[in-house]
């Protein structure tokens, strides 16, 4: 029963998949403007829907952290609204000719982007994500199918009705943007199973939800992984740029995957900067192997776990390394894959660095907080993908296509 | 014990990974030359380990269409080596600089081509894949961590040590070419979970391994999937020249995946054509709807499975359609997403095929066995992908990397 209808929901997004693939760029703009309004329009109705939704919660016993998450407000719907209107705004990523080329018998090969079809996403409390990522996946030509938390469930129908709303108002269908209605268990496991429907998962959520992904899906998925990103201080480092650094990756927003996790420094000048970091890093409980120890007594001891741990909160790991090839080796090894930064002025450094590490994205002298969509100019992102097939880093309207071979002849045949 | 032995071989192979991610383009050249040397030179040693095989898959009553596959001669070896020269002659696709840009704040952007890192390959009884695959692998800057058949293990150990030999010579790590020792079942089901070392796991097999891939690997994938390739006649089309792609695509070698398998003619001309291409398909049984055995009543009755099969033998379904429209329906809803052709003179059918036909590669007046990595100037390919992540269509070197973001800064932070 369960099964059937996930499947049955199936069924009518992927119809809707092929009217949204060939919409024109104006049309699809057009069902994001329309959204926008619509959403706007029954903002009283969303914030009543929401308001059920967060006194279950609250019966619930739910912390006051998931409930701020589930929580929405009439600025919050504003900011959907304004991010629907943003995503309009953005240059349509359809139909751009990546490259093409005449071989010698006459044929003429483009490789043109098009869109994935079915995106389906898994995702956690915050109600916004709704309309997010349905900004995104249409925006892209794609039909978006939408797994929420059965604790934002009546959130999300209503923004979900309103999205349906805009979008056949402007004669496109409805199911283009499909809540799955069953928010089971049972239902979540046929959904990650409905391979020839959904072309791409991207699930939103923390390790456990990632490993039943890994598990069993059988649709294709692109892993939006933790980040244990590290801050490497080289021993050529400007100490007042690294120290600043160091502060913004682990301080600024220490709940989110790109902030920073670890704290690497050059024995040439762990004496004179680990102690000033330290005292910059106030309100950040670190650990450390026994070389940081020695240099700052009040450092805990790390265990080889809290090397290899994406502690998302204001706890910092911190090594000391003779050189630059066992700072790559320590980057290398724990790393997540998500972000590795390295603080110096020597050229050989940053350019070693950059090739040797293995990971999403390296930087060089910049805060490990800037892989982002919206920091990368992307104008909005859908995740950040710590795999290394299809999307690698922040992923964009770009990362929501995949592309088709057009060959034309006059005849040709294989002899 | 088995599952020990692949999991060991893994961290050789990643660690030798490393080493040959780092090589610089003349060097991967250099050990591509080297092991094509080693080949010929051991050609009288592969020979001997393959007649044992041979001789065992006799005695097991072998079909001897498979013992073709799996026998070598000096000219298959010779073959082999060529083929390790010419992938060394083709440019190397490591550090191209894909786009690149500057925010307002100064951060500079690059996305950069780099290796994947680890790539699987998991294929059946030919030997010569064991070479061609490794070829291909190591000039992209991957090791490669190779699985053949059992009935073909003899032959592939001779080469994987010709070729080890030849890499090591170079100074590389010979593991980065590594054979999986053990092939029972066991090891087959352990190779495709070994997540944090295979990057890329790329089946070369039959309908059954590709569905033990999808329900148990826990690693990335790329699949090679099958080919029920169409050829639709349009109105307007060149008869003479649709006569010939048909006869092209479906019969110069009906065993291949983008070989055509079902021909879909445009009612107008059915009275027309059907009978010339039915004389023309000489040898081809042909199975159809009501319409085309109405024309020609010496075509057999099509059942639905027909339509959605890959015959790869002398077999066609045929469907007559009566617009477009139809067409478009027909082949979307049976393709396998491989290469669809259209014959045609008008502009307008060509461009609503080649826009609404979702399938990797989609033909206008040629024939569908072009869809190759040679035939499309790759030099060579590792498979064909019929998946819409990562790589679709022909791949070729291009498709064993993936992409790195390095971002150089001057001390910025996020405000």
């Amino acid at each position: 029963m369960t099964t059937l209808d996930v499947a049955a929901q199936g069924a009518l997004v992927k119809a809707a998949a092929r009217d949204i693939s060939l919409a024109s760029t104006g049309t699809k703009n057009a069902a994001l403007q329309n959204a926008a309004d619509v959403l706007l329009g029954r903002s009283d109705e969303i914030l009543k829907a929401n308001a059920t939704d967060v006194a279950d919660a609250e019966a619930d016993g739910t912390t006051s952290a998931v409930i701020d998450r589930l929580r929405l407000t009439a600025a919050r719907i504003e900011s959907m609204a304004d991010g629907l209107r943003q995503v309009a705004a953005l240059p349509d990523p359809v139909g751009e000719v990546l490259d093409g080329w005449v071989r010698p018998n006459g044929l003429r090969i483009e490789r043109v982007r098009v869109p994935l079809g079915v995106v389906g996403i898994i995702y956690e409390n915050r109600p916004n994500v709704t309309s997010d990522a349905a900004a995104l996946c249409l925006k892209a030509g794609n039909a978006a199918f939408l797994r929420g938390s059965s604790a934002a469930i009546t959130s999300n129908r209503a923004i979900a009705a309103a999205l349906r709303e805009g979008v056949s108002k402007t004669g496109l269908p409805a199911d283009a943007v499909t809540l799955v209605d069953d928010t089971s268990r049972e239902a979540a496991a046929a959904f990650m199973k409905l391979r020839g429907v959904i072309d791409c998962l991207i699930p939103r959520g923390g390790p456990s939800l990632i490993a039943s992904i890994i598990e069993d899906a059988t649709v294709p998925y692109v892993i939006d992984g933790d980040g244990n990103c590290h801050v490497y201080v080289d021993a050529s480092a400007d100490l007042d740029m690294a120290e600043a650094i160091v502060v913004n990756a682990k301080m600024q927003r220490p709940s989110v995957c790109n902030a920073a996790e670890s704290l690497v420094v050059h024995a040439a000048v762990a004496d004179a900067f680990l102690p000033r970091a330290a005292a910059a890093l106030d309100g950040v409980e670190l650990v450390g192997d026994a070389r940081a120890r020695a240099i700052v007594p009040s450092i805990g001891e790390a265990s080889d776990d809290d090397f290899a741990r994406e502690f998302l909160d204001f706890k910092m790991s911190v090594a000391i390394v003779d050189d630059l090839d066992a700072a790559i080796a320590h980057v290398n090894r724990y790393s997540s894959g998500h972000t590795e930064a390295i603080i110096t002025r020597d050229l050989a450094s940053s350019e070693r660095f950059t090739h040797e590490v293995d990971a999403a994205a390296v930087m060089v002298n910049a805060s490990t907080r800037f892989t982002d969509g919206e920091q990368f100019g992307f104008g909005a992102e859908i995740g950040i993908s710590t795999q290394k097939l299809h999307a690698r880093g922040p992923m964009g309207l770009r990362e929501l296509t995949t592309t088709k071979y057009v060959v034309h002849g006059d005849g040709q045949i294989r002899s």
